[in-house]
């Protein structure tokens, strides 16, 4: 059964933004699904379709390719993902924002997704534009914790944001996808510790 | 031409290890030829064999699959890596460190290797088991560097070896792997500057 069908029998169900936007939802639902199980090389657009229970013809005409699906799924996750903590402290922030990368990442659904994006952007060059974007996305909205933190003193001024937040991220994803070493809630309370360590001394400041 | 051939026909051309170890590091090259140039999902055992001048069914039956190439390309890496430095000073010897590894990750023929094992170990378990054994062999190697500046009371008794070189690490295979931001001597500078500063402020005593 094709979404359209169904949405046409089922009047009020359309959230604001139509069926567009209920169109756009259900295929990269089934597209996150489909990198969750299979991973990007097995991305198959006429499976997108059937799984979305979308017209192929929609599937193949607004979103073209695997990559096509990849690079707007990243859109729409940089879009959907969770604001930035403000817990009273750039301490308490940084470490909200090391829990939320390691329960993403050790999550039985996104972890599997974050692994073939990661790949996908590995093999294509559209997609690793796509990535970038979304962690530029993902750094600038928790950028205003380090502002906070520099207001406050608790690192120097000049201390760059991005910089920082990018400390933080950085030995979750190492050992992710690089090292493939484990990861646990002492990774995350360690990857905080550390960066913020860093900060104060001053290797951010710019 | 087949490498074998080519060998009989020229006597005293063979290193120790002989015939064996010519044809795996014949394999092994065109491996990692064929990883620079197309990634880990075009490796073609028949091309290997054809480019390495080996026979297909010694490619077959020694290797046996992509994933078998790969993870004894990882082992030869690792045998084949560079020693540790040791310039004198821990400071010294982590930027050495990160250079090396903004090195090849920047390097017009490892870079892409990288790459390609980073994506294979995503789409495959043996592949991620034979690149954690690469990471192991590789932070084992550095981690005297750490034991020294110890030593020399450059950072705190029960300094963690293995988390300060991650740390050193982490930020450029960061940037490499996953945020897909350009990699500079100065990420390398940075990165080694803020993992010691983190190891001073003892955020790497376990």
């Amino acid at each position: 059964m094709e979404l359209e069908t169904h949405l046409d029998a089922t009047p009020g169900t359309v959230r604001p933004g139509g069926r567009t936007a209920k169109v756009r939802a259900a295929v990269l639902e089934a597209t996150q699904d489909a990198l969750a199980d299979s991973g990007f090389h097995a991305l198959n657009l006429d499976r997108i379709a059937a799984a979305a229970g979308v017209g192929k013809t929609t599937v193949y005409r607004r979103w073209g390719s695997a990559v096509g699906l990849v690079t707007d799924l990243l859109r729409d996750m940089a879009e959907q993902s969770l604001p930035a903590a403000d817990t009273g402290s750039l301490d308490g922030d940084l470490r909200a924002n090391a829990r939320l990368v390691l329960d993403t990442l050790t999550d039985a659904r996104m972890g599997p997704v974050f692994r073939a994006v990661i790949a996908a952007a590995a093999c294509d060059e559209q997609c690793a534009d796509a990535l970038r974007g979304f962690y530029a996305t993902r750094l600038g909205e928790w950028a205003p914790v380090v502002e906070r933190g520099v207001a406050q003193g608790a690192v120097p001024a000049g201390t760059d944001p991005l910089e920082l937040l990018r400390a933080v991220s950085a030995p979750l994803y190492y050992r992710f996808a690089v090292s493939r070493e484990p990861l646990t809630p002492d990774t995350a309370e360690s990857a905080a510790a550390a960066a913020l360590a860093a900060a104060r001394a001053g290797a951010f400041v710019v």
